[in-house]
């Protein structure tokens, strides 16, 4: 069966009021598949579907969906069911839930809740957006050092943790302090009475309650790991991230990448959720900025009037001259940002980078000035001068634009400003002014 | 003790032969770590060291090294040694690894592997580069339909996959057909004669084995998976890929996606591996071709030569209008390529994707020409008929181009050319194009 016929078997049960079958009929669908099918329905089908569902599953199914049917569900169910939801749902997913929500439906949702919940959910509410404390999650499986295999694997099923988090087991000492962690799959391999001590792993990786989300995905993807702990200033265990998490951050990371070299103001919302003044709003600001910057490639133009009388060939020559710049400098600066981003390209490789980028300006400067030389003489008609005029402001375009492009981002990285973002503006505005600049300056001393 | 003091500390026991208390201190560190340090060695103390690691950690590091220090250690040791690395090695490992080798290497390699292996090693050194099947692991965890929680973890005793690999058990019929999974931490928290049946999630995501990287990234990260199950064409189960390897997967086809926005040929290396005429020879083929397109726009400015010459503020305004365009028309590109590679935006969105974005032009391109105008008119002492001219081109500029951008990725997308290389390249060609004809057609109009 696939997804439509799917969809179609449920909407057909829906429409029968079968409850029993839809009920069975979901079951048989992983959790992230019936968040999509509900997406699709008004709020009465909504609300039926969801209360048909299995508490446990209902609470995963919640986690998945959009924010406007969570809104949508919130609405129009009553707060002691919100609140057995919240006590179902695993705290990482409920919190992440309770920011979307206006603060007042917060403290009455909150107020339902057991005060064990409703305290560490507070706490994880005060965790600064997008840092460590925010991502993490309290299901996680602790022991210590005197345990061995067997304590460890009765300790799992006593506590219940019924998630993957289980799959590290992480060493506290008498201060709750993180000594070293042993992988589960160690511990099953290795007869019952195995100190779990002799399986553990001493080298401790893990971040900080107020390290930024970017910081736990460059280290848990460095080190291929499933999960990383979270502690606090003291190096007391707090918390766990999982890997799957980390995935959503690493696309989150490079969307707002992908939107500041574009100039986009970072989107809160995904698109089709957005305002339309929101989208408005979060394009205009750099449009405005880099619509003021290109006045200045104007007023070169209007400072060099009187060679741009002499031949048409020389206007016509602005677009080539500015886009060919553009796109020289837009290359070098992604494979700087992209290189800055992976860890692979660092401020000290500063002068290596330039150097390779000079040279590699030399080389495709050579073959496009060389290709437009040709093109001028036995397309256009242009004289020799003028050919060589414009192949030559071409080939200094080209150079300057691959230097400029590689040492914005390093530079932005320095004075510990993002790459992406500093770099793309600037770097179209540095070129075109440049590039029109080499040009009429060539061209008014050796053609007027 | 922060990393140089960590390295410090290595190369001193290095330069004293201290080899036992080496081989100690490297085995706090991480695997990962281990390589990192070994990249600043020269041949013959990477060689030391890595002779002095236990056998399968050696392995582990291996896997994590540069192909450049890889293809060094392999020069130096005899074929016997590198045989047993990578008998140690798990099998998706020593795969990549075999498959920079050049194809006699391979060959001598291979010649001195056990039987088994070198027949496994065969079958997955056949499937296509970046396919499931060139990524998975054959280190899993199967089970039948006939057994319990405790058959289950016998069974991962015996066979002693001693990696992350076993938190999935995979249920398979008489004919190695997949027919569900169980987490392992749902047997962990049960009694142990509970039939495994019972635990079994029947609903099977699974990948196969050609299917491209991209669809196995996405499904991984759609469904929050820890590994995902590949099958042939007959549902059988051959392999298994972990979500750490996803992670990877997940930032190549980003740095893909960057690359191919900014007209530049996918890398295979690093950028500070690769040779200069590699560098070169990747930017070079968009700059020749869009070098090229931005000739029409030169084209068109000749044929207008007589509308220029009447004022210089015709001339000195073209900058503005290319770039405000071509920065219009990236930032809807970008919104569209990113919105289809995470599966927000869809071709059926065309005509909603296109009326959201003709009316952000309209407000974008409201704000930004009337600044215009007024900059115009103030600044510039321009007569009226100039400042409307030109603002008035602006405004169509802007909305032609965001139109422009948010349909093109579209239509890549939906004729199969990938959105991100057939999106930036031709826009900028046909924004500047349209804006260049719509400024001109009307200052010829009202100000000749």
């Amino acid at each position: 069966m696939n997804w439509e016929q799917i969809e179609e078997r449920l909407n057909q049960l829906m429409a029968e009021s079968r409850h029993g079958q839809l009920r069975g009929a979901l079951m048989m669908l992983n959790p992230v598949d019936i968040a999509g099918y509900m997406k699709n329905l008004d709020r009465e089908k909504l609300l039926l579907l969801f209360r048909i569902l299995p508490k446990d599953v209902s609470a995963d199914v919640f986690s998945y969906m959009d924010s406007d049917q969570r809104e949508m569900l919130v609405e129009s169910i009553a707060d002691a069911e919100i609140t057995a939801l919240i006590d179902e749902m695993f705290v990482d997913d409920a919190v992440d839930f309770l920011e979307e929500l206006p603060a007042n439906a917060v403290k009455r949702v909150l107020h339902n809740t057991d005060p064990h919940t409703r305290a560490i959910i507070n706490q994880f509410l005060k965790y600064p957006e997008n840092s460590a404390g925010s991502l993490m999650t309290i299901e996680y499986c602790e022991v210590t050092p005197d345990m061995n295999v067997r304590d460890a694997l009765k300790s799992i099923k006593e506590t219940g943790v019924d998630k993957e988090t289980v799959y590290t087991l992480y060493m506290l000492d008498a201060q709750r302090r993180l000594i070293g962690t042993v992988p589960l799959h160690k511990a099953l391999v290795v007869p019952e009475d195995t100190a779990l001590m002799k399986l553990m792993d001493p080298g401790i990786i893990s971040v900080n309650t107020l390290d930024d989300q970017e910081v736990v995905a460059d280290t848990v993807r460095k080190y291929h790991l499933l999960s990383i702990p979270v502690v606090d200033g003291e190096g007391r265990l707090v918390g766990i991230i999982t890997s799957d998490d980390v995935m959503d951050v690493i696309e989150e990371e490079n969307t707002e990448d992908f939107e500041k070299m574009s100039g986009l103001a970072p989107a809160e919302e995904p698109y089709f959720k957005s305002k339309l003044l929101t989208l408005a709003g979060n394009r205009l600001p750099w449009l405005m900025i880099l619509m003021f910057t290109s006045i200045i490639s104007g007023a070169i133009i209007s400072k060099f009037e009187t060679v741009l009388a002499v031949n048409i060939l020389l206007s016509a020559s602005i677009p080539m001259l500015m886009d060919t710049g553009g796109n020289c400098g837009q290359q070098a600066s992604t494979l700087m940002i992209r290189g800055i981003a992976l860890g692979e390209v660092r401020f000290s490789d500063f002068f290596k980078v330039l150097w390779t980028e000079f040279r590699v300006g030399l080389l495709v400067g050579l073959a496009l000035s060389g290709v437009t030389f040709l093109r001028l003489l036995l397309l256009n008609q242009a004289s020799l001068v003028m050919a060589a005029v414009i192949s030559v402001s071409l080939y200094a375009t080209v150079v300057i634009a691959k230097s400029i492009g590689c040492v914005l981002p390093l530079l932005a990285q320095r004075v510990k400003l993002d790459p992406a973002l500093a770099a793309s503006p600037l770097i179209t505005t540095l070129v075109d002014a440049a590039s029109l600049f080499i040009f009429f300056t060539i061209a008014s001393r050796f053609i007027l």
